[in-house]
């Protein structure tokens, strides 16, 4: 990767069959609909992508057929977060082999370790990375941070090469942004794309939307937007990501909704299979007429952008 | 395993000599040693066993070698809990290949599921096992935890055999001691060992005590005098429990201090190695003189209650 | 107050006829109620009494008729717990004017304090009050706890007498006993009653029982079984508690459903009015029905213990 | 107040030489300072101007003089968060009668209601205010926040005619801007300061701005920027801004750190007292030195701003 990342590098769900078997079909679909949207880069593996929750086997297969299918077309970002160093390392380098760009790294989840922990341990990692790393806040899920001065230190490591943030604190973004001075080539990512706006006016870098993997150019058209000072199209771009949030994420109850919304909105759009992996489940059948019709509305919407 | 499990089955550390490789000679007199002591089983893999900062490969290795050297004097029970369901399966049948007695499983923990969807979860995923289940309540660090009615529901399902309990809620422990009237047979066991006395006077079976890796008969003479209702015998063996408690776990100011307690104490004792896995590091030179200062303290105090 | 209370002192509910008029006639009904129950005091004006929704003009009015209807047949202990430090001051000083015994006082709960702010907090405080304090935990609410460390910097203080601790942590309590050789007059009581017979086999002294407004004789009874060594007949009464808890105190979903369980049993009892000071609302008709049968079931129940 | 309020809202610390005696001296000069600086209204008795920590007398004075010396020049808004609901009413007839504008509420917070019980509460209480009310999230403190569809019910009251979010989420403020459509004429203010820029250029109305106790005017230039969309004077500005908190707000361990360094720095001024009401204390030696060496290092930056 010669230069810094910037704009919208989607957080690809994964396509699956059943628990084990990925849906090799809908995965091909699924890459070209997203490319075709103009997108910088492709993340997969991540909370969207559903890591955790699959084999090492099905992780390994994933990434290859990925790489091979993006053929360089843009980079490819593969999650290694982990509870376990050793399968950290063992999946960062299936992603070397496989072609990969660069790896992504939130915290180890299991047990919260503290900021001086942390920082060890990436210094401990890093040195047995076959490849560059972004690290990645997610603490409603990993409960623990890089904090602001776990950050600052990171960017002396010329090995680490960006951060995504999905800590959902538009004050900690800021702060980050902040940082940049010690390191200018330094990409910040938002995660929540109902913040992406308010990212790039900021300075920032751009988004790991999940929503790309739905409607792609929307996501890279308000980064443009935003980054040539349009506020007026940013403003109606943002409108419509919040409506997209409002039909799709929070038909579920529970904290796997915007994934199901995603992957239910996909197969009825006749791209690729909504399993989910265990422990959660599909939408059924009352979920997914709501997500039917909301995806027809946000269509009428969605045509009167022209984007 | 034909009758139920009651007593004490400590959750025992991993003796490390690095991130993968284990200390098997600790490892051996660490089991002799929590052997000698009286216990009712073994119980590896647990939080208390840095399960999830294991590699998949020394996990197996690890199961493999205490299997062959407790040699069935007491059950062992293997910890399958993971974020990807066929890792939990694979780990299963490689404990029911090393012959293990039984597994042990705590909630998925990196996405927070809904009481439904774990219900689902287990109804998948105990069909696939080649062991019987206990569940594990673990809520600070798996976020989700088997709510009452859904270990009301797991009590109808014959290959899950029992509870073990680290809500650090006397309150739910009380109530899950209400739910036994449908299944009399099923043990329920108390984590956290500050709450052993409170649990076998209440009617509980025993505990998960992680610092019966130190002093495996001081927790088995508890839950004799408590189960025999010499109150003024298990106040004394409690006071001392605390007094360990208070000790050796708070050293630290990270929650891995517990742990990072008992294997600095094993060590200083010549059992095994005290190296911690990523990304937590062992106690250093000040932290471990106060190991060692409070140790011959406890010492002193041991030595009078003729154990 | 001459010697140490022990015992069960119910933590009264405040029988309201509108956010700023007490039924009197109830109030007298329900202390008398609670007194033939042989409890050894009254606490009013804490949670379970909605101290803080009641407005001072009617707090005062309370205190005034609580202390001449008991007229010293138990000691009265009133909550002065408040964000702001001089309305603390105002109530206890009602209360030294009314006749009251002791106050009882849990951290500010606005914006949480650091522990050496509480502990010179509690120094700059205590020299105000008239009368001797209880101090109280009750995180869930206030956010901040007394921590160990500030509960034996109190011991120090001869003006505060005694803890009541409604952590909810067993460990917490156990922790707080251990404190005790450094003030073995210092009583130390449980809030949950759940946990009220680990409470007292453990040495703690008594419970703040929401329940003994209903049942007084039932948790006078545990105390002194417990108390007694017991140990069939505690767990015998103590499963009846755990029904009276499973029955009355999670009809609602939200956190008042306690209170509101209570209130409206004691109205089913023919006691005193249920209403719910703002912003909470009394039980409405399909949850009062669910409490009159249950109460019908647990009178079945509690007939059996010959009390 | 015949028109939406917009702009900056100063919320005024209170300055005090007790626990309750009023600064006057203070207070008129702190007033003066803010006014200068082209703000758009004042908030007393929020959480800056440690409301819940004041006596009820204290808060009737600090309203009279507030409200005499503001004169009208600009609209006085008063806090009457509150756990008791008479105390609330009270507050609001004292602002009524001293000539406040305006009252501003945050869900009572001892113990947290459900959103149900939240709205019937609000339904009860307006109708019982002398003034009209802006809703107020704070969940950090409160525990409890107006959601999304109670902000939509609250917006069918005429006599409610705006909302402050301090919730911290930028993802709810977007969403509280898309509910505008039922009522264009509402408001929606930001709390924390490091978000100004975004709420506004997001089409937010302005801010509740601690610093702007300290630097009025780089505040109201920030708005006005914002409101211009001149993006590059918006981020200066606001980098700025995220200098002062960087500076100020975080010296302390605790979460009275803003309201001490405000206060301090106001002292360093010479404007008014730096006391902390009750179980706060102003900053010692140590930090207000910090404060001092970083009030001269921002007075460089912001002279360099041109303002």
């Amino acid at each position: 990767m010669k230069k810094p990342l910037s704009g919208i590098i989607p957080p690809m769900v994964t396509p699956l069959r059943d628990n084990d078997t990925l849906d090799v079909t809908g995965l091909e679909k699924l890459i070209e609909r997203i490319l075709a949207g103009g997108v910088h880069g492709l993340f997969i593996l991540g909370t969207t992508g559903e890591g955790p929750s699959l084999s090492y086997r099905l992780r390994g297969e994933l990434i290859e057929r990925v790489c091979r299918q993006v053929n360089h077309r843009v980079p490819v970002l593969v999650g290694i977060t982990d509870t376990a160093f050793v399968e950290s390392v063992n999946v960062a380098r299936a992603a070397a082999n496989s072609g990969a760009d660069a790896l992504v790294l939130a915290p180890p989840y299991y047990m919260p370790e503290g900021q001086p922990e942390l920082q060890e341990y990436l210094g401990h990692l890093v040195p047995q990375l076959p490849l560059p790393l972004y690290i990645y806040n997610m603490p409603a899920l990993t409960k623990v941070s890089f904090e602001l001065d776990t950050v600052r230190r990171a960017m002396d490591n010329p090995r680490i090469i960006g951060l995504k943030d999905s800590s959902g604190s538009m004050t900690f973004f800021h702060q980050a942004l902040g940082l940049l001075k010690h390191r200018p080539d330094w990409p910040v990512f938002m995660g929540p794309e109902e913040m992406l706006i308010d990212a790039v006016l900021a300075g920032g870098h751009g988004g790991v939307s999940g929503g790309a993997n739905l409607f792609p150019k929307l996501y890279v058209k308000l980064v443009e937007a935003a980054q040539a000072g349009d506020l007026a199209r940013a403003r109606e771009l943002h409108a419509h990501i919040m409506q997209v949030s409002g039909a799709l994420y929070r038909i579920g109850r529970h904290s796997s909704s915007i994934i199901k919304g995603i992957k239910c909105a996909l197969n009825c759009l006749g791209v690729c299979e909504d399993f989910m992996a265990e422990p959660f489940h599909r939408f059924r059948s009352g979920e997914r007429q709501l997500v039917e019709t909301r995806l027809a509305e946000l269509k009428v919407a969605y045509d009167k952008l022209n984007l």
